[in-house]
Parts: structure tokens; C-alpha cells; sequence
């Protein structure tokens, strides 16, 4: 932490920071500038938020945070990327490319029997779908609740194929868990620390989405809530981000790809579907995201999107997908990366 | 909705458009253009949400959205400004400028209530204060939960003044019921519809901070969800957006409150702690929101800001915040507005 | 300029930065924290652009600028507000708000005559026109360039109003000169330096416009440009931001105005028609930002709002108009502020 | 243009609108719902700027424009992708994937014959270089200028690669025109129309960059401005746009790609340099860049980053450019297009 001082102040204003900062505990060290201090703090990284306060002591100009903030989620800690365990043999952040597909929701027996099959059939390894949605209006379909969740596993039933499906309420938690191998949280939930909490002591992958303008530091503080529950399965997915632009429901931040193996030891999955909320866009920025180092990709796939109950039209049909599945191998061999084999 | 067809396509796609509007029991209405159709769909407005999916049938171009969404929360259904009584003899939405103080967090039984006597000697009318703390970082103060409630009543039994304060988990919605008047949505919770559903069922007022890339309308949307459970007691509250600019810690978009009374008969209040992030923006920021026509502020105030366990950097000292609410005044005047006399 | 130092490096690195720094001139001092260094370099402020290069130095994470890099737009040079003289006897910084309006293109003599009549008995100091109009569109209307100016000139002859007019094309500085009192920068502008630094060598004020998405420190840098060339009336004028919120044409940030207070001496103005880009939320945003503190406003007014070449729905008309100046009276009272009397 | 009405009102609003619509040109056809109107205005597309004014007439919500107001740029008149021809036997927008390369700044003739060297070794097909540097700072670096163009000038009869490099002001087009192959237009002067119409009666090809917080819309319109004065050779650039997130320089607009694909014939370059400001990510953005369809690249390379005059921390040494080329062939490969085969 840097504690920048006022131009051309008393001493005894630097000398009250530097007081400061060895009864919190801190270490500081002193230089003095032609016309101003700068006050460094030194000392264990993570206790550091309360020196911020010192920003509100007098003479101080502003205090710049140094270290990153998150500990259990970064690669200085953790310097091997993690593999996580989805299902026994789906395994994300390794050498294979995990592609989810399915809707956006559940919405019957036949929708999702008929999807299942045949995202599975063109190389997913995961089936998507939501049971309990969060829709910006209360005028809008919200989900089938537990009957979708029962319809999400008799399609794992049929098809082999594990399921990821959406949480959005602690209190959901125990019974979203009972039927789903992987929990996904939503974009709006992204801060949400009730439900991450609760996440972060189960036994079970997590999906946690970006929220809509949250910052790369602010999404792994987010993990970090999870870790520091002691789950360390925790798969993070950029979704697109907020920005002036309209041509594209978001704005996808292909760039979070790189940023976050940087910074961090979590597999990286990437959401084309509603980064760009037209289906047109999905394949390219699909092949994009294996470009970039993605470990794995959640595709929107819905055999009548002109009828979907939700996000028709950032849902490919399922021959779109299949045919995207087929030009995407090309790009993934490209990345030196495998895509699992289908039986 | 009108649904805007591609150029020089076969008229056949337009018909199967025209079809598709009567199916869902709409009227539709075609426009020729020179070079392109356009079909207009007319019927009740709710419903619209299913008309989206026409986007994904062939020769469509786009669908645009012609009504809002929202309707409970409309000036159009409610067409006079609503009066929330906050609590008895506490009315916001009239012509008195509610103002509401208080620390960010309840940390100590004399920091709160040292607070309260200060902040109602100034003339504020509602005590603010967090027990519950939506907190970036896990290794941040968490808030005192129902311990910091306690002290909050103690400081309403002392002084007089009703309590705000954020609820952040729909678990702790009956707990924090029991002991505030009014319960606080915040930034991050903005789309927690699950919670947003439970309040609606409250007999509560409700005050529902604007997320941090939420549209206006979005923002509305999320009103609608506590109004459509019966709820009509809602506040809403701009707090800064979440724009490329970082002088501030976000950027007060005081142009929502003019749009909002355009918009919605629900009161419009405005903080200008977090909006802007440093102390020495608050007087001015106040005074503007006054002079936008906004109908309340909430205000972080703090004995020790420099000891603060969060946001010390937006917290004024209680001396601060007297003579900003002696300046406020003029405003309130220039305004025709009143401030509430102090005993 | 602090530079962070990567993890457990070796020791070498951070020497060869500090040989580095004092290479080029400034001294260095190497704080030794328990898992990395940070170095501080020390010197003369405005040649620290070099110092970023440092970044690319192996074992160098970052490289964080602590001092702000404008120098003669700053506080700490010139402590004292500045009044610029916008014509003889208009000056804006001090106690008077001054207020400039008229349309956004000049249309015709009879139309920009009127107009200057309107709001000079309305209590506007400065007429503004547009003659070269920067547009969107090379289909729409550019301007009546010349011939807009000479009107403008006829309607000062008129009613003795100066004019604000604006400059687009380096080329057109000394014609747009020899007609305006005040010389316009619009936002699409702000970071034309041949403009600015030919604006720079001019014995005439400078309205800068902050661009659609600069940081409130680029606007002090293109102020820089002008400041640096000798020229020191310069105006800053906020005038939106561009932010994802479709509800108005852009997002006013209204806390640039305290945040540019604290940094500059230069006086601050608000466009309220193109932060807003709606007629109807004009009068609050120019109470607030009266109230915000700015010293003075920009305001668009035409005769006939829905006959415009530009901009109709952001232009008042003149009755409106007179309206907003009567209740603007008592914000200004209210700032401790005074509106020029009128004649 | 959709015209829509207010709800409710008197039926003569309506038809002042619909007279008006006919005044202007336009074939007015109403849509009578069920509790508002709803005009459709038909007619040619490019003078519809002037509906826009509609939006001030009493009884009007909103006007929603339907069409895309840009007409040369679009593929609705040009269905072909177009092929520039860059230098003689150097085209973008075909099968092969055109990398441009270079320094920033040109600072030496040792540097840039060096880089030239280096860059076209390892596949580039232009040499890039900045003689007139647009700089935040009006105490940074600022270019060599001509000097600068002879050194390039020098650079290419060394190498044979044609040059690319920016010009600033319309006084210079002339001057940069004698030495440059490729005209680029920076970010910032993305709407500096009066240096754009200039160009536009150029004979030679423009490359055009996005600006910071340009929608694709705007960049289209800016685009049009050249190709409406007569010149077809126009060639996009996307380089990152502005948004909140400070972990990148700006935010690299992948999907802008795919988005421009559909509505332009123009080709589209990607910058990965600028749009990351970080080395580091610079090569895994160009592979990304490749997968989502862009014609080109153009990257910063220098030999000494860590002594650049600007741009260090983003510009590759000529090693990790010719590692990052070699990758790259892969991605070409899978995205079924070819490099130039280097001599």
C-alpha cells in the first residue's frame, strides 16, 4: 500500500501516517519527494483493506493499493493451473476443450431429451439448462423450478451426459444440488455472497459467471469467497461485459482470457451466447475463445428458437451447432488443445 | 413491437411473420417500404416478452421493442407521485426532502449512537447504519448481523429516529424485518429476484439501490417485482453507475432522477457517498440532487472516519455533515421543497 | 512513479531498475517488502513519461504513476480560481454564472437574429451558433460555414451579445477568429492537438469540450496543450459521457464539476443539451449544475425545435427557456452566486 | 422511422405528425393500437436525418430509426467483400491474412531499418511506423515528423515493404501522402471529418481506426465520409474501446469482427498492441483475432521496448513477434485463409 501525501504540507501530517501504519500493524517506510512524501506500508498482504482508511487522515492525498487483493485464487499461490473435476472423466483446465451446450431453459420433456441427444451427439460434454431463471421482468417465465431439474436428469439419465443448471437462491442450494453436477451462479449473482458462501461448502463444481461490469479483480474476489469456504472446484466464465456499445447484447472481453491465466490458477470457460445475444455471432467467437486459451465454452443450442421460452435468438439450432462443433476442431488442434473424443 | 424484415426477401417470410404475430394473438400491421417491410404487432402490452423469439425466424432483421415493460411502476398506470411513509410522521415523495445518516456500518453501541444524536441534531429524519455487509473481499468486515441490529434499535429507542438497513440474504429477510423500518436493497442485490419477491410480500417500505450497470429501466423492472407482490411501498435510490472514469468511485448519473419522474410515480433519492467515493464531493453532490428534483439523500456519516471499518474515504464527520445540512437549505428553498423542522 | 517489482525475483532485477532510474535522472529508493520490492523514483515531474518504459524491464509486474502529469492547468501552480474575460465585461470565475445560448446550427439571418434577441432579455451573456458542424453523417447538414459567421457577426452587431462559435479544421482557426469573441472546441475535438496548440498561440478565450469518453485528467492534459502554447483563457466545459445508458444521449457527470475544482483553476462550464440530448431534462440539469458549482452554462435554444437542421430535440425553445432563467435565479442565489443584471 | 406516439392523446397530434411526414417527402402509414399510435415514414433512406426533428412535435414519445444511415459502406449496395489493394501485390480482404508491423514511434534509422528488417523475416507484409504522434501529453514525445517519413521512406526502399504511418492534421495529408503507401487515421481523429474528406479525394488506400468509445455504427459513418468523397480504398480497424474495466489499456472489441462482416464489404484489421497495452497478450489477441475472421493485423514491434520513446509496455521484441508469427499459421490454417509466403 502507497500513501501519497499533499504538496507542501506540515510534517508532522506525515509523521501522524507513519504513526499510523506501525499501530495497524505495518511497517513503513518514508521517501520524500521534492515537493511531496510517499509513505509505503509493508507487511502480511491481506489485512491491508483497513489501511485504506488512513485516505481519510489529513494531509493525505490518496492511498494506492499495491498488492492484489485475492490470495487462495491466485497463481502465486497455486502456480499450476487447476484441473476440475465436472463428472468422473470430465475434467476442465487441462488438455481437453469442454464444450456445454444446451437451453437457456428447460422447458420440457422433449426439448430437452431431443437437445441432450444431440449437442452430445455433435461433442458436448456437458448439458446446459435452466430450472430457475432469473429474468430482468416478473412478467416473464421464471422456469420450471424442481420439474425442470427432474427433466435435467432424466436426460443425464438418457444420454450419459453430466448437467449444469443455475442457482440463484441459498435457500435452493440443497435441492438444485440434489440433481445437478455442476452449480452454475449467474451473472446477477456474481456478488451475491450469501450464495457463494453457501457454494463455497459444498461438494460440488461451481460455474460462477462475471457479472455484468465487474472488474477481472473483482470476479476473483468472488471465487475467492468460494475457496475460502474450503471448495476449490470453482470453473470461472466470462459472459460479456457491460459497455456503450448496442450492436451486441455485450461486449465480449476476449482479453479476460489471457488476463485471468495470468492471474489465476482457475480454468476458464467462455459463454458466446449471451456475450453476443445473436446466434450469427456465436460460432466465430467461439473459435475466437479457443484462440484466446479458453479451457471450455457454454453454447445456447435450442431445436425451436423462434418458440424458445427465452434468449431465442442467441440460440443455434441444433445442425448449427453440430456444424460449428465440426469447424471448431481445426481451431482446437490450432490451440494444441484436444477436444474429448465422442463415442 | 415492430419487426423489421430483411431487404428484397420473398414476401412468403413476411406472411409467416404476419402469421406468426396472429398465433400469439396479436393484430399485425404491415408497413411496405421501398426496399423492406416492416410489421407492426398491436395488442396488450405485457405479454410482448414471447414476441422477441420472432427475431429467430428467417428473413427477420430485428425486433424492436416499442412500450416499456413495466407497468405498476409507470406514470402512465399511476399517473400522481406516490407518498411512502417511511415511518409514523416520515412521508418521502411530498414536498418534505427526506434526509437519511448514518455510518456505513454499525461497529461499536457509542459509535452508533454517538452517530444518531448527531446526524438528528442536523436534521436528518431516518438513521441509516449496516449490519449486514455486502463486502468485495472475504476478508473484509462482514458486519455485525443481528448484534449490529440490536444496536440499531437501541439507537431508535434513544433518539426517536426510524432505522434503514440492507438485507442481503432472503434468509435473513423475517430477522431484519423484526427490527428495521425500512429495509434496503442494495447495488449488488439490485437483480436478487428472489429476494426482491420476498419484500414485495413485506408491509415495509422498501429502498431498492440502482445496480451498478443497470439501465433505468432495468432498474424499474426491478421495482415491478416488489410492486407486483403487492408492495406498493418502494423507494428508489440512485447511487453511481459503473462508467470509465475513476476520479470517482463511480459516476452519479444525476440525470436519472429528472428521467425517472418522467417515468415513474415512485420517490427518487440519491447517495452521494457511494456515488462519488470521497468526502469532499458529498456537500455538492448533495445540493445538486436537490436541485435535480430528487426527493431524498442518504448519507454515510462517521465519528472516526479514519478508524472506519469501511468506506472511511465517503464518510463525513458529524460536523461536516451539520454544515452541509445548513447549506442544503437554500437548495431546498431554490427547490420549493421543505426540510422537515427539527425539534 | 512507483514501480512494483514481481515476486521473489531475483535480487538483480530490481538493481538493474534502479541503475535504470538514475539513468535517466531521477533518484531512486527501493522499499524491501516481505515477498516483493517496490522502487520509487524521485525527481522533476514532468519528464516522468519515460519512467513507463520501465515497465517492459524483466521482473517489473508495474509501473504506477503517482503525480498527475498537467502542470500549468493545476492548483498547485496556480492556486487561485482564474477569471477569464469572455468579451469586455463578461468574465466567467468569479462570482457570476454566465450563461451562453442559441442554436446549434446557424440556419438563417432571421433565425439566429431572433434567437439573440430571446435570450439576451432572457439573461444570456454570450450567443452561441454553430457555422462548421462536426456530424455524424456526411449526409446531414455541415454548416453554413462563412456565411453562418457572418450572421453570427450581425446578430452581435445587433444586439452586442459576443459569440461562442465552434472550430473543426486547423485550416479554419484564423477565419473562425477574425469572426468570434469565444472559440469552441467540441468533443469529437478534444484530443485534435495541431488544433489545440494553434488555439494555443491565439489571443482569444477557449471553450475546451471534455471528449464523449476522456478521463477527467485527458481533459486537463488537452487544456495542457492550449495552456502551453501561452494561451491561458481556457474554459472546460463537461458535456456528457459516454456510459451504456440509452435513456439520454449521454450520461452528465455532474461530480467532474467538484472533482476539476479540486484539481484546476480553470473555470467549469455544463452543456446540459447534449449531456441530456432531451428538452425536458434541460431545467434540472442546469439547476444542479449551478448547484454542483459550476460558472456557467451552455444551453441550445431555436425558435422552431421541430423545423432544425440539428439537434432539435435538445433545443429549447425561447419561452422555455426565459422560464428556466427565472427559476434558475434562486439556484444561483442559493450557490452564493449572482446572475448579470440585465438591461 | 418509427414515429411513436404519446398515449392517449388527442387524435389531431397525430395527424400534425402525419402532415408533416408528408411535408418532408415520406409516405406516412399509421398503426392505430390499442392505446397509443404508432407512425411508420417511408421513403428514400439517406435524408431521414431530418425526421429525426419529428421527435419535437407535441403528442411524440420517441422517433426510432429503422434504417442504417450509411449507404456505401454497407453491403446492401456492395454484396462482394472488397479487396484493397495496399501496395502492388499486397491485398487485404481476400484469402490472405495481411500482418502490418513496426514500432510506435519512429525514433532512428538504425531502429527502423532494424525492425523493418526483423518484421518482414518473420511474415509481415507492411511496415508500420509513427512520424506525427497524437500524444495525451503535450510534454511527451511528439513524433519526428518528415524526418521520420524519410526514414521510413528509407526503411522501405531497404525492404521492399510498402509503409503505413498516421497523419494528424489536413495540412499534412499532402506531405504524409508523398511517403506513405497506407494512410491511418488514429482513434482519436476517428470523427476529425474535415481530415477524413481530405482523404477521401486521396489516391491511395485509408486505413481507419475505431475510436475509444466509437458504437460500430459511428465507425461506419466515419467510414462513409471517405468512400462518399470519391475514395474506395477503406480498410477498418478495430483497436479496443473504453470501458470500465483498467486491467487491459482498453477493451478489445472481438465481436466487432463478425458484427462489421455483416453489414460491411470493407476489410477489417485488428489491433492487438493498442487494444491490451500489454506485451504479454498480445500474441494470444492476434490468434483470437485470426479465428474471428479479421483480414489483418497490426502490431507494434520494437527492438528496445524497455528504452521506447512510447508504447514500451505493448510492443513486442522482434523475437516474440517472429515466435508469435510462427504460432499464428496454425490459426490461419484453421480459419481456412493463408499467410504470405515469405521470400
Amino acid at each position: 500500500m502507497i500513501i501519497v501525501m499533499q504538496q507542501n504540507i506540515d510534517k508532522q501530517l506525515t509523521k501522524a501516517v507513519e504513526a499510523r501504519i506501525k499501530e495497524l500493524g505495518y511497517v513503513p517506510h518514508i521517501i520524500s519527494g521534492e515537493k511531496r512524501d510517499v509513505v509505503g506500508a509493508v507487511g502480511d498482504e491481506r489485512g491491508k483493506m483497513v489501511l485504506q482508511s488512513i485516505e481519510s487522515m489529513p494531509g493525505v492525498e490518496k492511498v494506492v493499493p499495491i498488492l492484489k487483493p485475492y490470495k487462495l485464487a491466485s497463481l502465486e499461490v497455486s502456480p499450476q493451473p487447476s484441473r476440475v473435476e465436472l463428472a468422473p472423466g470430465v475434467v476442465i483446465g487441462g488438455e481437453e476443450i469442454i464444450v456445454m451446450a444446451g437451453p437457456c431453459a428447460v422447458e420440457s420433456e422433449e426439448q430437452i431429451i431431443q437437445t441432450a441427444h444431440a449437442v452430445k451427439r455433435a461433442g458436448a460434454r456437458v448439458l446446459r439448462g435452466g430450472a430457475f431463471k432469473p429474468r430482468t421482468s416478473p412478467y416473464s417465465f421464471q422456469g420450471m423450478e424442481e420439474d425442470g431439474l427432474k427433466l435435467l436428469a432424466a436426460a443425464r439419465a438418457e444420454t450419459g451426459l453430466p448437467i449444469i443448471t443455475e442457482v440463484v437462491n441459498p435457500r435452493d442450494v440443497e435441492l438444485v444440488a440434489r440433481y445437478a453436477d455442476i452449480m452454475q451462479v449467474g451473472a446477477r449473482n456474481m456478488q451475491n455472497f450469501a450464495l457463494l458462501k453457501m457454494l463455497g461448502q459444498l461438494d460440488k463444481p461451481i460455474l460462477l459467471k462475471r457479472g455484468m461490469s465487474a472488474t477481472i479483480q473483482e470476479f476473483l474476489m468472488s471465487a475467492e469467497y468460494i475457496l475460502a469456504e474450503g471448495n476449490r472446484r470453482v470453473v470461472l466464465c466470462e459472459r460479456g461485459i457491460r459497455t456503450f456499445e448496442t450492436a451486441t447484447r455485450n461486449t465480449l472481453d476476449i482479453s479476460a482470457v489471457p488476463v485471468l491465466k495470468e492471474q489465476t490458477h482457475l480454468p476458464v470457460v467462455i459463454d458466446p451466447s449471451h456475450a453476443t445475444g445473436h446466434v450469427s455471432l456465436v460460432p466465430s467467437m467461439s473459435y475466437a475463445a479457443v484462440a484466446a486459451g479458453c479451457d471450455g465454452l457454454i453454447v445456447e443450442v435450442h431445436p425451436h428458437p423462434e418458440k424458445a421460452a427465452s434468449d431465442g435468438p442467441q440460440s443455434l439450432r441444433p445442425a448449427a451447432f453440430a456444424d460449428m462443433m465440426i469447424r471448431l476442431k481445426a481451431f482446437v488442434a490450432a490451440a494444441q488443445r484436444t477436444l474429448p473424443t465422442v463415442d
